[in-house]
């Protein structure tokens, strides 16, 4: 489909197809083609029926438009695709097998059973590209593993970090999100009119299990109809993506901050402007965080829709569900696609990463000289408290103002230098770096194995 | 546009297209054909030219795909519009009139004015949806004004109401959700990049006049590019609007349950079942639940972008209201819609409603038997009580039970069963009524003449 | 800590206490405690002083409101409370001691390691209050596993299913939130001021290492002062959590209604009324319900919380989490002691069970009169839909009237009232209830194995 | 009460007082004692018994911990209070009196009464504090009315501005909110057990005039027990205040980063660090922050909560509509209290704005050199832009390039430093700022006239 006015800001990436019509209308014809082959398997049906039924199963016969306005009255799309399916078959293989078509199932177990399969694929590419993304922050991790930076408490200077460990951190976060959105387990729906598959003439839960073979479905003990445990599951998976995007992408347009300009997005023939040659938005940034600002809301929504289902199957709820999952897929997948997009085009200056640490003139290590003094001076405390308040207040460079201060002492102007330095005050930063990004190589296959089983149809 | 999948069901009614692609296009070139115009008003452009510009909006003339496709570039549709309009416009009135084309205006203030217009429209739809239910709701009142009803409370039957009292509060609450959404005033945006009007050659403020004028929209003492307090207003009324729709209809199905049965939605073809004739799916009411339920999260999602919008224009809180706002329109638009089709078809059993007032066997009007007995009885409460509880435990009917124990008195059966007369005991229910639809006929007027305020375009 | 005006209704149960003040502070000194020890156990601080440390770490010994007051100049509790430790300490102790205190650490670290374990201990009570929910859920489907009820969807009925089956669903539901709650881990968080453990002498990975293993946490690769994904996957569960007490409470108060009145509350002194003796509120659901309506919006709260930290320390999204932590756990365990209160004093009502299967007249089994008469007469669904418009215009049960209809055929009344029977008509509702309840046996060994991992402070 | 551990940076301000227990318990009785009074002065009491009633009503005689308990119960806390109260005026007052308290009121007639006058007392202390708030900076528009400063969008300097054109920005939205908040009309409640007012013996109108009149309360068409439009028009117009207090939060909290460093907090004693003497943590933004970010979710959960009302009175949605009203109000009033703090102890650095001015050496007006140049060299937009990357690339200030690129000109490097001057080129911002300042102080008079009208117990 084209993209909408506002798609390629908000819904970009390949989440928004994996989400739309069509690719609802493909997976729920993808189950009833399963259905009648899971008929099949379990001696319900001859498996030439249910052949020619699955081959009637193709999105590109149906009339989305008309189905939708026939779904109003229905209050599903189910019931009229169902009629247009098996007019479909009878007029290739007879009313015998139009009859066979959606046999014992109900509305629900045919949506539901498309939601996981829909939501599968578009995980998967929701995946990828936080993957993308996380590798790229590993990289930048790898690459500046020891760079001295200034770390930064409430947006205010506190003391030097290295950008691999800041760098470091946005992998992790996104990592977990790659976890939590692989720990999710789609599953098959099967149950008919109220779920106790009294249609299936007591083949139900053999129909059922292989029905959720043939999609590659968890099989659960119940039908799910109202315990809706699997959407709020990934309601809250969801929001744990939107969560990683959002830190991430924050401390992208703080860092690209004229003011700041450690980093940069470099993509030809965006973000700049010619009448104004030295600003260079960092689209990709503030367009994931765009998608970010919106997750928790959507959570909500989804939240509350898997809240209060009524009996056998809700009045509304369930309904109310169909929108939130694709928007909230759509958007963590935009946010993911435009994220990677960012790191993968970021350019770190090292120049004013340097610069933003001289900012303080040194105040920055100003710890580190009281206790490079212990010992040597009277009151070590005393004399950097007040040496930083000259610093400050006379705009004089904090060395500067304590060799004046410690001349006439055996403290060395090399000594005050190598207190001020900011790359030998990072603690264990390069340790924990070292550390993390091995441990992420074997997390990185397992991953990967993940990956495969998040989507067994892309891998068969 | 042709409806999507669940349109007809989640997107129902005129707000979808009020909010569609087209509408937004539409809406952006009607503010760069005014901003041409204003700035001919203040003296900054030729008539003429400003007409030739205003020739070339018309948004059969741009393709919405390949603008999506740039606007990822600048971040925002307006960008990529300004070039293709240019383009257009030089072509057919020359260069000078290409380069008048926004002159001065910033993307957002083009984007924020047609969201203004875009939301205008979509409100008048909505506002119409919801009037039209209302009124459906106050009908009922009038026609059931002293229909005794059983009243519930925590869904436990509690003491008689009437229909029109029931009736009357919908619709009492659907008034308030329409003069919410008519309290809220759409404004012009207009300041240049960083909201001074320094491009406007001082005539700034003039043409910021001149287009609220044109569009005859509020015209704000400041630019509000980062100062959202409109839209978390909106955000606000959109929700009252969905609270007001999701109580009413739960109310609805409710009392369209098998059990209770005191509403049905007669739509032929609708919500029926060829293999369960007695199953009458209110599919109307639990659609606009459905709605309803989507909205407090919408909410969230809007506010939350309106929270945090930094300096003079935002790092992606801007873009992230974008869609929820399109989104709650046509949400709030598809529950008003569903709920003025179900109420419209609304078909009251007075048989099923008198049904259950029997429910209890009287028991519901246990307190009017004390107050009758009071001085008549030794223990008026204790002999009431264990009436009660023996009509409970013997299943025989409370009147019954009741003459038997007050056999030898001299009170009558005819007493009894006046205590006993839920019509008899509702109060001042119908004084409420009277009283609320003759305040709601002048209540109606004034809303008539706000509705035409809130989309001055359709009457001119 | 006494009980705050609406606290037994909206925040009921042990988890109320396990977020309170008290809890928080106790976790805080319990954090300050093992932190000693953790840098004891690294070698940088002797083992008794240390110990001095941890004796004074006793939350008797501190006042709340005197913290309170002084954290907000610091914008958090932790700088007050090491201000007031390390006085206590060097009371007891001296000077060196009160300088080991806190040593390295950062406010922050102190925070999110007591909030990891207010988490854990709240939970725990949470997971055992759903616990005594799903087994209650659990023990009403064992009994009633071959009940027949009205099945309903859209609360229309629609086809018979069991009490067991409808309970089990409540149970698998509740499991599933044990399961998710469950599966969230506590970490330990250590970093010092930027991350980098820079003020940890080079020990600080092996503080980290010895203080998760004091507090039986886990140990994160890196920090996670900005990476809140721990945070996102908390608000997740408990989403989820919230969802399904929500739904299971909706059906008891459905179940519960006058009209209804298949089970009610019954405990003794609450939900009855003096003068409405017929009226039984069922406070347990209800309240259970109003928690269930909170969760969502304060998941989005937390959420919104967790998705933008800034640089090394948030300029507010973290003092943000603290209160929705604290709510969500509270407003969770509320809902899900209520739950398992009145699940527990739940009493079905056999014959209200059976008198809702009757409502339709025999109408719910209409579809598999159509079978039983395929072959006998010739348009048996013709018939059968006349039959069933006849039953319902002219009041009459279907049954009779569907023997009238077939008087001359060979059709007994025999076969007509077997074929109406729903109790034959439930499908592999008792097969699938007997799975699922073997299944949970294993589960809930499993289950207990798991929530003695949660709250290994329970189980030295 | 005493404050909580976290309380002063969460729940900072009066509004905390003024929705806790003892402001909710008197807000119950204030009700309990006017009801009396109406009823008194509808015929149907004695003043003098009205009068006895009234002086039992205080809360001191009351024990919040054990209404809490028995509120449980009973669902609500009125039925224990009201049993509590009959005791205590039956004491001094006798049977008839004790009989007389809540004569035909139900408990929800109560608590939402109550609850419009606690939030009535809260949005009166919320509004206050804004519109402190509002006014500092509305002071630092009028201060720094012409002071050029940097202007940014998307972070990215852009263009001048000045500073008082920002703070008006932030005026104008803070003053928005407080007309917001204004514009919210507290209600009477009264209807009975089902809204009938049928225990009133006929004086039920005349009751509920008289009790809105005592306690100046809006007097609304119909019962409201289940329309909950005010309800949710409260949420909205607190999410409006949390998105006007987050965004000026926002600003101060960018402008406050050591890198910008154009402003700061100064409050003796908080946000320093001994440590690190150049840290001046913005406190008061950050908390103003970490309230803003709340509120959205917190809207979300009320809004669910008045979205689906039952019938006569809610299963559910009711009770779980009063913490998040509490917690609304606290945490908009804590965001209030410290946004007004931060802003009436803001610092201006004017040597920090002028050197962010500098920061890009001049680039931000590059646009303005091209327009001066027009006509007087042959392509001035490509001579620009090549000296414009010249200085990037050369980290030469700009204005030199641009002298050497000019040289052999007749253009003088005082004209260069004048189309380089940001003063110069800041639009209509100081007519802007003047135009809002005047109009505001007519704003200023009728808010005074609202404020009075918000809580006339304070003026009366």
């Amino acid at each position: 489909m084209t993209p909408g006015l506002f798609d390629e800001i908000l819904a970009r990436g390949g989440a928004r197809e994996a989400v739309d019509d069509t690719a609802w209308l493909t997976a729920l014809l993808d189950v009833e083609a399963a259905l009648a082959g899971a008929t099949a398997d379990a001696g319900g049906l001859d498996a030439d029926v249910a052949a020619s039924i699955a081959t009637a199963c193709r999105p590109e016969r149906f009339d989305i438009a008309a189905l939708a306005v026939e779904a109003a009255n229905a209050g599903n799309p189910v019931v009229p695709l169902v009629a247009a399916l098996r007019e479909l078959v009878r007029a290739h293989a007879g009313d015998e097998a139009a009859a066979a078509v959606h046999r014992g199932a109900t509305s629900q177990d045919v949506v539901d059973t498309a939601s996981a399969l829909v939501t599968r694929r578009a995980l998967a590419v929701v995946v990828g590209d936080l993957t993308a993304a996380a590798d790229a922050a590993a990289g930048l991790a790898r690459e500046h593993r020891d760079r001295a930076a200034a770390g930064r408490t409430l947006l205010q200077q506190a003391a030097p970090v290295t950008v691999g460990l800041r760098a470091a951190g946005w992998a992790n976060g996104l990592d977990g999100a790659v976890a939590a959105l692989q720990s999710w387990r789609p599953a098959v729906q099967l149950g008919g009119a109220v779920g106790t598959l009294a249609a299936f003439a007591g083949r139900g839960r053999a129909e059922r299990a292989a029905l959720a073979r043939r999609l590659d479905l968890d099989e659960p003990p119940l039908p799910w109809h109202t315990e809706r445990g699997r959407v709020a599951e990934l309601a809250g998976v969801l929001g744990c993506a939107g969560a990683a995007i959002g830190s991430v992408a924050t401390d992208l347009v703080l860092l690209a901050q004229t003011e700041v300009g450690e980093v940069r997005e470099d993509v030809p023939g965006r973000g700049g402007s010619s009448t104004l040659p030295h600003k260079r938005n960092p689209v990709g940034a503030v367009s994931a965080r765009a998608a970010a600002i919106a997750v928790p809301g959507l959570v909500a929504s989804l939240l509350t829709a898997a809240s209060g289902h009524e009996y056998e199957r809700a009045a509304g709820s369930w309904h109310a569900e169909w929108r939130p999952t694709s928007e909230l897929l759509r958007t963590v997948g935009s946010g993911a696609t435009w994220l990677a997009d960012s790191l993968g085009h970021l350019v770190l200056e090292p120049a004013r990463v340097a610069a933003s640490l001289d900012v303080t003139g040194g105040l920055l290590l100003a710890e580190n000289v009281t206790t490079t003094l212990r010992g040597r001076v009277d009151d070590p405390k005393g004399l950097v408290t007040t040496a930083a308040s000259t610093s400050l207040d006379e705009g004089r460079p904090f060395a500067d103002v304590l060799a004046d201060a410690l001349a006439g002492t055996d403290v060395t102007r090399a000594e005050i230098d190598a207190a001020l330095d900011p790359a030998a005050h990072v603690g264990e930063a390069l340790e924990l770096v070292d550390d993390f990004l091995a441990t992420r190589t074997a997390a990185a296959r397992t991953a990967a194995a993940r990956t495969s089983a998040v989507d067994p149809e892309e891998h068969p």
